[in-house]
């Protein structure tokens, strides 16, 4: 609530409520959040309270956004994918099979138009919408047994969601959907095949490496997906300019805060999850390849029928095709270098 | 100046200075803090409004620290290895050779305590200091002749600076310094056989392809350079902590908007430059092997003078050792089908 118009005071006392998708145990994902509403309190010296609320407390997950939508909550904590039961070009502001890096990712989102065409989009659904939050290239996720060609994703009953879901049923797969609790007890006992979550800090935890040993990557479906603030459009438009500003200074913050924890924490997870039984595994080409094709023919079938999704869809797919043009020169360079001489530094 | 007490008033009228280290040519560089500036104001409907300045405006752009340290300005936007020849431990907050990419940079200040140690190295200086932007792996510059082996390097004037400059010397190479405007003719009549600038988007607007036209990469000695705030100690002591907050914040959207802006211009002016007659060639890995080994070697003879150097210097390169165990799994994977398959998206 606005405790008195905008007009008459700029900095107004303000309470509102987040909810997220994330439980707290993703401390990483929800702790991304708990940052975000901290920065907005700490900027307006507690004018602007922002209570944060884990998946469930108030609403279920996957109902974040339309709880924000209808206006149970100010706003929300999710991932835009979520949504594709909705329009499926809601992934493409998050993250698609094969599509572009963390950075790329908000370099097409704000450097090319990409956030000011998602809010166009996001209209119908009464939402204005902020990146808060990346968790940077994901991984594959534990098999229980080795796959060397996309002969081998045949049948393989596979814990994964959304849209990379559609494109692996595509190649064979069988896409399960499980919560995260129920995945451990599924693969011991053989009720699935393999089983995808985030990336090593996250999926140490879960302990999969014990039941399905083999761990691939990279997660070519989520190459650097990006974590969305979602705010009620009317409670958007009557806060004071000044508001407006802190919630997506706030949302670099989180932003960075969330990819810079990943990408300290990811290093020991792997590290237990190797010690634990865990193997690493990459990809075939063949496999690859074959997803690829796939993922394309998805977005044709998509685009046939739904305009809008075409259009992104093409968009970032000209941006992609921009970046890696210069990606593959310094940058990539940069890091094959220092991967070759990691041990000898 | 601040009009009123900070118990008094948490969100006093305050108007500082800026003093940049960029001119307005490098317009990422430079317009990152005018983004910095212009979020400040915004957040703070206009309260706290930071007047920004290009080099040479106040102070030269070498002076920025010192005029800060002073109390000349209030603040500047400047990179911490222009300040080596104070103490090379400034250098490892920004970039050095065979340091850590742009996102492990940043994972490393916000997450392993890196800023906090910096902060404390700074308290001698009178500053405080944060992010305030990153231009992601920069290019080695331009060459009359290509350069196949080390051995090519004995003798070879290049125009470089700071700490890249004192390794490349320890391998034959004899640094130059020529401001912006002095290299085009330079390498034109042959004085000097190469010079660095920045990355494409930058490099392009010299020229330099014209009179060099080997564009190698990657450049070894910035993998992702950060770019700093520093503030006054006593100006930043002094500021409510509202407006701390707020800097800091404004600091996360201005790193982000300088790598994504680079991220997203880079390509075109890569192309420009090829068009232009400029061609790509990567530093052979017996030039980078012979470079890597005289870096260490340099912070060797640093480091046991130096003991702030030595262990700063230790805590990054066993930072950089953990982040690449891991980002040569998923990220490195990622970009490197991506890469591979981006002419048939």
């Amino acid at each position: 609530t606005i405790a008195s118009p905008a007009v008459a005071q700029s900095m107004p006392e303000i309470k509102w409520r987040m909810t997220s998708s994330f439980p707290k145990s993703l401390d990483t994902l929800y702790g991304a959040g708990e940052l975000f509403v901290k920065q907005v309190a700490e900027m307006t010296d507690g004018k602007f309270q922002i209570q944060h609320f884990a998946a469930g407390e108030i609403v279920p997950g996957l109902q974040a956004l339309d709880a924000t939508s209808g206006g149970t909550v100010e706003m929300c904590h999710s991932v835009s994918y979520y949504y594709v039961g909705k329009d499926p070009t809601f992934a493409i502001a998050a993250a698609v099979p094969f599509g572009l890096n963390a950075r790329q990712q908000a370099a097409w989102l704000f450097q090319n138009g990409g956030n000011e065409k998602f809010n166009e989009f996001y209209k119908k659904y009464n939402i204005y919408g902020f990146p808060i939050g990346n968790t940077g290239a994901q991984m594959g996720g534990f098999f229980r047994k080795e796959i060397k060609t996309a002969a081998d994703l045949q049948g393989l009953k596979m814990r994964i969601g959304g849209i990379a879901g559609q494109v692996l049923q595509k190649v064979g797969v069988v896409p399960q959907q499980l919560a995260g609790p129920d995945v451990y007890p599924a693969l011991e006992k053989g009720t699935i095949d393999a089983a995808e979550w985030v990336g090593p800090y996250d999926d140490e935890k879960l302990g999969l490496a014990k039941v399905a040993p083999y761990y691939y990557y990279p997660g070519f479906w989520e190459g650097g997906p990006m974590v969305h603030g979602y705010v009620n459009l009317d409670k958007w438009n009557q806060l004071p300019k000044a508001y407006q500003a802190i919630l997506q200074n706030a949302g670099h913050a989180a932003t960075n805060y969330m990819i810079t924890r990943y990408d300290a924490l990811n290093p020991q997870g792997l590290r237990k999850i190797l010690a634990s039984g865990g193997q690493l595994r990459p990809f075939s080409n063949d496999i690859l390849d074959a997803c690829f094709k796939a993922t394309n023919e998805l977005w044709a079938e998509i685009g046939a029928k739904n305009e809008t999704f075409k259009t992104m869809m093409a968009d970032m797919q000209a941006f992609r095709n921009d970046e890696y043009f210069w990606w593959q020169v310094a940058e990539y360079n940069y890091d094959t270098y220092m991967i070759r001489s990691r041990t000898r530094g």
